[in-house]
């Protein structure tokens, strides 16, 4: 079985002066995410490591870099799915957490719950040793700044999604070695979000879904348009039903413009190996690697290539 | 378009000294939303109507009658969904609100969000007049020595599920004159849970989902389990891809079982007026309205019939 690990940085009308950071951290995070693989790591360790990256660099809208809600705070979501077992992890809206993925993955393993919310997700934390950070380390000075700028607009309206001070989510999918497939889906959410908003990240089938009977997806994009139609439950039901990952993601997008005209992306890796990098934003910072080579692109269509080391 | 109302009081092994006051409430519930439904009203409004029925019943875990967490507090988690627009409004871990689902609705409503969590969804309730209610009056004495006889257990467990001192969830699914579907569900969650845990019952696709192209489904049974399958979308794909109500229901709970060992029920409508209240655990007390007559049972292929007045 040949790994491929394919990574999102968010879908959505990324301004000119956040695409080549933008870039750099999806290729970035796909070659620290596949470098587990090749090590024969399984893919939930290769979709953690890969979202843990991306939640580390501060361009994108997850742990570091995160954006601010009505109240001016940080309050984050994200889920991980093992596709062998179906086991899952989730925390939404908890605070101070620098890797929520890391978060998720331990409320996977430690607790026989899937979900933790809030203060309690913060217990759990504090209960298994994960230190907390300030709020301040998360947030960026630019972050700061467009949330003085937009904070007496209205957030979560549609229409504002596909403008440039919407911003959005991380994620990973992996198929390793052995077969297993995995997903990772990690947020800070929407700008000006109300307190305790939780979008479609953490929800499982919405944010991402991982079966090896069908596949892996993390999705990206208006979270509530997401939620509404479970967007990677949908891709992975066509997968089902034969279509290919492109056409799937392509139909269920689609499907999600006409019913709820709302945007959004996704990333999909197949049992079989095969993988997509789909969205109706006006971008999406992709980046994808199997058998040492590296694909990437921003703008739709874009399908650039690069040859990795050995 | 003949109306139908569907309600379930939640799938376990309810104990005989619960079986008739289980049976009695979901009998009223779905009288209760059915009259909404005949006046006219819309799926949405009977679904509320029949769940706040269930939540103000203290012998179901839901709003009053609700379950103590880890540390004997109660948080409270509900959704409804309009499956003419794909409209939802959820909340979960939500404390000191009698009737949660109403809440939900609010969120539906007045927000641009789907799903608020913990003190953001209370900060909302607040801020719309929703008065809260001091935890004691929510917790019945029965649940308090229960709680105390059992808190020393660990919770969550597969193998516990189907014991006595679990306890469940309710929900209602309706297709209104107009041809449209709507879905409920509200709940406690399971006894002695983490404090933040979030069950299957607020999460769009698995405790609940309507859509008006294949039908309304209200989930019951172990949280963890039904989350990790999405039952709810589940049973509406099988729905699309051509099942029979019936069908589509005993196989996602099969697989259910089959695939992570989970017990759970579900009701569901069908835009044509077609219904099934199907369950894997012991029991499940459900009812079903169609044509002024009232359907209903508890134990495994106990259907039962009574005429309503004209």
């Amino acid at each position: 079985m040949s790994a491929v690990l394919v990574v999102h940085g968010g879908a959505w009308a990324i301004p000119d002066e956040l695409a080549k950071a933008s870039v750099d951290g999806v290729k970035t995070a796909a070659r620290e995410g596949f470098s587990v693989l090749k090590r024969g790591g399984s893919a939930v360790d290769a979709v953690e490591v890969a979202v843990r990256a991306l939640e580390d660099n501060t361009v994108f809208d997850a742990g570091h870099g995160a954006v601010l809600n009505k109240d001016g705070e940080v309050e984050l979501d994200a889920i991980i799915m093992d596709g062998r077992t179906l086991a899952t992890g989730a925390v939404s809206s908890v605070k101070n957490i620098a890797n929520p993925v890391s978060l998720a993955r331990a409320v996977m393993e430690k607790t026989s719950h899937v979900m933790l919310t809030s203060q309690g997700a913060n217990l759990f934390a504090e209960s298994i040793g994960i230190s907390t950070v300030p709020t301040e380390t998360l947030v960026t000075e630019y972050e700061r700044r467009e949330w003085e700028k937009h904070k007496n607009y209205m957030t979560g309206v549609i229409e504002d999604f596909n403008t440039q001070w919407a911003h959005d989510t991380v994620g990973a999918v992996a198929l390793d070695s052995a077969g297993n497939v995995a997903c990772a889906t990690s947020t800070g959410g929407i700008r000006n979000k109300m307190v305790g908003r939780v979008g479609d990240s953490p929800v499982i089938g919405c944010g991402g879904y991982a079966d090896n009977l069908s596949g892996a997806v993390s999705c990206t994009g208006h979270g509530e348009s997401i939620l509404k139609v479970t967007l990677a439950r949908l891709i992975l039901s066509k997968i089902e039903q034969g279509k290919s990952v492109t056409e799937a993601s392509q139909m269920s997008l689609q499907h999600m413009g006409d019913r709820v005209k709302g945007a959004g992306g996704a990333i999909v890796v197949s049992p079989s190996g095969h993988w997509a990098a789909t969205f109706t934003t006006e971008r999406m910072a992709w980046a994808a690697v199997e058998q040492d080579v590296l694909w990437y692109g921003l703008d739709p269509h874009e399908r650039l290539k690069e040859q990795l080391p050995q």
